[in-house]
């Protein structure tokens, strides 16, 4: 069994066009014995956002804190605290942070592409 | 893309030995499309406690509020808000809520065993 607080995972900064303001890290991945999904908790801070982008593979998303919106069919929806957000593989998606506080996220994917 | 607040999904209740005090919500399964894991979202009341079980697959835990603990190798280890717990496959374990709040996790499973 592995018990940490997530920020004592390594960090990943993503701070250059096309992501800003955002960090990662992979708490549960192929390194902890995780051989079927990997679990990465991201921060945004304000005005923070991820790339929009595609990919083949799923996003299971919970909202931990913060307030924010996620670019759904090309409209910005509005998340925060105890959302949760799937998105399906091959779906375009982004998320920014609109709040004042850290928008945080806990964000999984199924084994086989980059952990981060 | 599916967004909702994790309590507006279906709940299911747990409150019968060798549980106690506790709901769970299947929040993205494969009734959403998602064939690679599972997402469910557990609250745990106040002096409420899982089943000290062992199963084959993994849980890969995000504790999104409250305090309690987490049986680990026999014995109880403090949990909090923000703590991740990975619990490989056929590993004993079982969580308690020793706070005065409600305890939250976010708790995902492979596809295969029941969602819930």
């Amino acid at each position: 069994m592995k018990v940490i607080q997530y920020p004592e995972a390594p960090v990943h900064v993503f701070d250059s066009h096309p992501a800003k303001g955002v960090t990662g890290r992979v708490v549960i991945g192929k390194d902890d014995g995780a051989g079927n999904f990997c679990m990465r908790i991201f921060e945004l801070a304000p005005g923070g956002h991820t790339p929009c982008h595609t990919h083949a593979w799923e996003h299971e998303i919970f909202v931990h804190a913060g307030k924010g919106q996620v670019l759904r069919n090309g409209a910005w929806e509005d998340i925060e605290k105890a959302n949760v957000v799937f998105i399906p593989g091959n779906e375009e998606h982004q998320f920014r942070n609109t709040g004042d506080n850290t928008l945080v996220f806990v964000c999984l994917i199924p084994a086989g592409p980059p952990e981060i």
